[in-house]
């Protein structure tokens, strides 16, 4: 039975890929598991139907026969840890791999996407030209540690896993930013992620979807 | 084998119990399992040898044989799927009870950690005020949605389990600040964690950590 993943009807960002069903995506595309999507206005999320299969009226949910969840580091592991392809098998080297999945959510994630959500809805605020090298710093001090830890290494710990790919999507976030930038060895990780096949097929997937969402629009205001 | 953790070994918020490791502690205690606990000093966390082991310069971190890990979600997964306690058997209801877990840690961590963080590092800044109820504001949404799923339910998901254990620890570093009592369902919530024998086992451990401490810097400094 395929899953079904929900996903917004329309893209907030014209479809540059950051839309968060673009890492459940990779992940099914990376295991070849093929899934059915539901659209949703982004109007329509906090509906009580909506909220049923999502509490946060977020997207992406994740529905599998009788099995619903959500979260992508939760969906992620789900499909990680029932399909083979994006975690080790010896117990340690997964368990290890999973620990990335957890940093790239906990650690890396929270000040890019504070600063990106600052730098957008904040930027005709009086503090906004003196906070900004203030969230810059706190993205760069976790990018430092990381480029660090990475070093030469072709990837976080080993082969690709699921701990790649959702460092690799947070990262994206900060793509034309220029903090990647600063890190080249960074840079070349998430040029590397975005280079594998199944990366390639789920952002065309994604941005298919939205030009079907459009071309309903169209048809429906003319 | 006993797994060790790393703590500070000296308490930055005088024993009040938020210091991550305490996540761990109560995880450990609630499935039985003894520790031994590596305090470290908070400035001799960006050392090489500390690094090698925590690439972010954080605790805690978890030693166990050849395993070294980190991320309180990722220690915590591990702890939780290697002795039976704290996630359910049934594989739905272990994803779910998962997906409780991610959710602590990316949807309603992060706002809480930055409301926290910036009232404290800019209390002193001309927007302070002004932000306060921005920052207030993202942390009660979340609440609202989490206080609705919960209900009058007793756990998030059935029997008490890890994402509890999670989600529990982060409403408590709202503690005395009123965000959490404007939804009784979530404050009386956060008492039947915090009323679990093991989380008391967890909190006087990590205190009597941090009152050694003290003894030996007083003996050292006498």
């Amino acid at each position: 039975m395929k899953p079904t993943i929900t996903a917004f009807a329309n893209s907030p960002d014209q479809g540059q890929g950051l839309a968060r069903d673009m890492r459940v995506r990779w992940a099914l595309e990376e295991v070849g598991q093929p899934y059915n999507v539901l659209c949703r206005p982004i109007e329509e999320l906090k509906e009580p139907d909506y909220l049923a299969i999502q509490p946060f009226g977020q997207i992406p949910a994740y529905i599998e026969g009788d099995l619903t969840i959500f979260e992508t580091g939760s969906i992620i592991l789900h499909v990680a840890q029932t399909r083979p392809g994006l975690l080790p098998d010896e117990p340690n080297a997964r368990a290890r791999a999973i620990t990335w999945m957890f940093a790239a959510l906990s650690t890396i994630e929270p000040p890019v996407v504070a600063r990106e959500a600052e730098l957008m809805l904040e930027k005709d605020k009086p503090w906004a030209k003196e906070r900004k090298p203030l969230l810059d710093q706190r993205v760069g001090d976790r990018l430092k540690s990381l480029s660090a830890r990475l070093g030469d290494a072709e990837w976080l710990d080993g082969d690709f896993s699921a701990g790649d790919l959702l460092m690799i999507e947070v990262l994206v976030r900060l793509e034309n930013d220029g903090l990647v930038e600063e890190f080249p060895n960074l840079a070349a990780y998430v040029a590397r992620g975005k280079a594998r096949p199944a990366f390639k097929r789920a952002l065309d997937a994604q941005h298919e979807a939205f030009e079907e969402t459009r071309e309903v629009e169209n048809a429906d205001a003319g």
